[in-house]
């Protein structure tokens, strides 16, 4: 036999089964002020009704947080994208409960329950952030091959963004995020955008996203195989908080101009990170070189947070075929 | 007598002689979340005591609305720097006024009476944007020789960004900016920054702008003479809101791929202005070409205004000097 003919041979029998997604969720507003997603979702909910069937698979149109979304603010009482914790979704509820986590509830109610048989298939929740990171989708997982072949999908259709896979190493009960609330999910996180604006070159990347996501759940529904490769996936570290006065706890230095707007550019050890209010540079003190990400988010000053650090590492993915056929 | 001589003495005969700038105040945090203003406010009040008296010239430094700053937003119950009209500095107090309303009579009371012999010289409010504007100075009038002077200096000075000169024509009673309050006044406004973070870059070319500012005043105090000359004024001629759902008033497009980020940027009639969320280009219909500035400022979704649009005038601007040497 011929090489060609062996190496498909090869393929065929690699081939891994993955269970038909019958229900996807595209979700927006879970930060009322990331407004791509907000007028994403409104968009949809005014062309289509709220659950769309496009055979074969079923579409969930869901405006998370609407309370917020009205207000035009990341949350009203608590951060809803940090209340999808097992802790938090079995939490009883009382008259001082904040919003998000009643509203958490009400969404694992309608998609999931979380690592139930009957949550939701795949959640795609969409984001913006202020940081430079182009789209990223951010997962819990990094041997989702779902979730893996889309960001491979995205990677090679996409022409004007670049796209990147991260991995939050949670485990699931601890997985705070809407997205975790599916079987399959991630937040599709898409930047530079300053919240409270929408701006039309991030609206357009993210409308061609999802419906390029979409039409990857299709083919695979129709049972279309999608051939094995290698992906790329940033595994978070650690976060670096921004220097701070010991006393107020108000931050003395702002992002190092040469560090702002370089998500994803190697940061080795003696780098400048910030660079006080009073003109001194501070320096990155690890051993390791690492990729920064979300450098400079302005949500989260209030969480303690400059920047991300991951490790890369390119991750074999097998060819995938839904079981359904 | 040769040219150059000529020239000198006709100078000299024209000269505006001013009155010395004594008192100066530099305010940040009018808008919370305006960071580059708040940072440097902070930075000075560590440094120094709140008045500074720096011969030939009293600088105060004022952190304009500490509630605002204190929760990183505009403002918290109505928009500080629409306060400082006479009528509402006049208005009844009482136990429903807004907060902000209070506090714009406290900083009248300080730094004013608005329109009286005790007002400060000059007042430089430090604002942000999320348009791509540079660093404007937003003033009331277009023959305040001082304002201008200090425009050119800024001009001739900051090598790393654009400096321009703004002019909204509205009579002092219905001048609605803390800067009104000064006998001269302007809003030091710089872009494009998302509110809620800073970026170094714009901290430190407002940090270097104040500097000028204040070496350009103590200048001006010891009896320097400053060259006439001429600068580019923008004086707005109206706004233009996004296109919005006639029912729901929810916007229904963007600002243009085509004019994000070209303030100052000369719009001529049927230049694209809005791109619809389905995907239709909005055109511009006037008939005058006009510069856009305040291009997709996050603050203004809610004042119904996507742009602002002025004309553009050279005004000539005599040499000046201070009435005290």
């Amino acid at each position: 036999m011929d090489r060609e003919r062996l190496l498909h041979l090869r393929n065929k029998e690699d081939v891994v089964k993955l269970p038909a997604l019958e229900r996807v969720a595209v979700c927006g507003g879970t930060h009322g002020n990331e407004l791509s997603g907000v007028y994403l979702v409104r968009e949809r909910l005014k062309k289509r009704r709220k659950s769309e069937v496009m055979e074969p698979v079923t579409v969930v149109t869901v405006m998370s947080n609407p309370r917020a979304v009205h207000r035009c603010v990341r949350y009203t009482e608590t951060d809803l994208n940090r209340c999808f914790t097992d802790a938090m979704l079995s939490f009883s509820v009382s008259d001082q409960t904040p919003f998000e986590i009643i509203r958490a509830q009400e969404l694992n109610s309608q998609l999931g329950p979380k690592g139930s048989d009957q949550a939701t298939d795949l959640i795609c929740d969409l984001h913006n952030t202020t940081a430079n990171m182009g789209l990223c989708l951010i997962t819990y997982s990094d041997c989702d091959w779902i979730c893996l072949h889309i960001c491979k999908h995205l990677q090679r259709e996409m022409a004007t963004i670049p796209v990147r896979y991260i991995h939050y190493d949670f485990p699931p009960a601890e997985a705070y995020s809407l997205d975790s609330v599916g079987k399959h999910g991630f937040a599709m996180e898409i930047g530079p955008q300053p919240h409270g604006l929408i701006r039309s070159n991030i609206f357009t990347a993210m409308q061609e996203a999802v419906q390029l996501m979409l039409d990857w759940v299709r083919l695979f529904n129709s049972g279309s195989e999608f051939e094995g490769g290698w992906v790329d996936v940033y595994s978070l570290v650690k976060n670096i908080d921004y220097p701070r006065d010991p006393q107020t706890h108000i931050i003395t230095a702002a992002v190092h101009p040469d560090l702002q707007d370089r998500d994803f550019c190697l940061l080795h050890p003696g780098d400048a990170m910030f660079l006080s209010f009073s003109g001194e540079s501070v320096r990155y003190k690890g051993k390791e070189p690492l990729y920064p990400f979300f450098i400079n988010e302005s949500s989260y000053y209030e969480k303690g947070v400059a920047l991300f650090l991951a490790r890369r590492r390119r991750v074999e993915i097998p060819s995938i075929q839904s079981s359904r056929t």
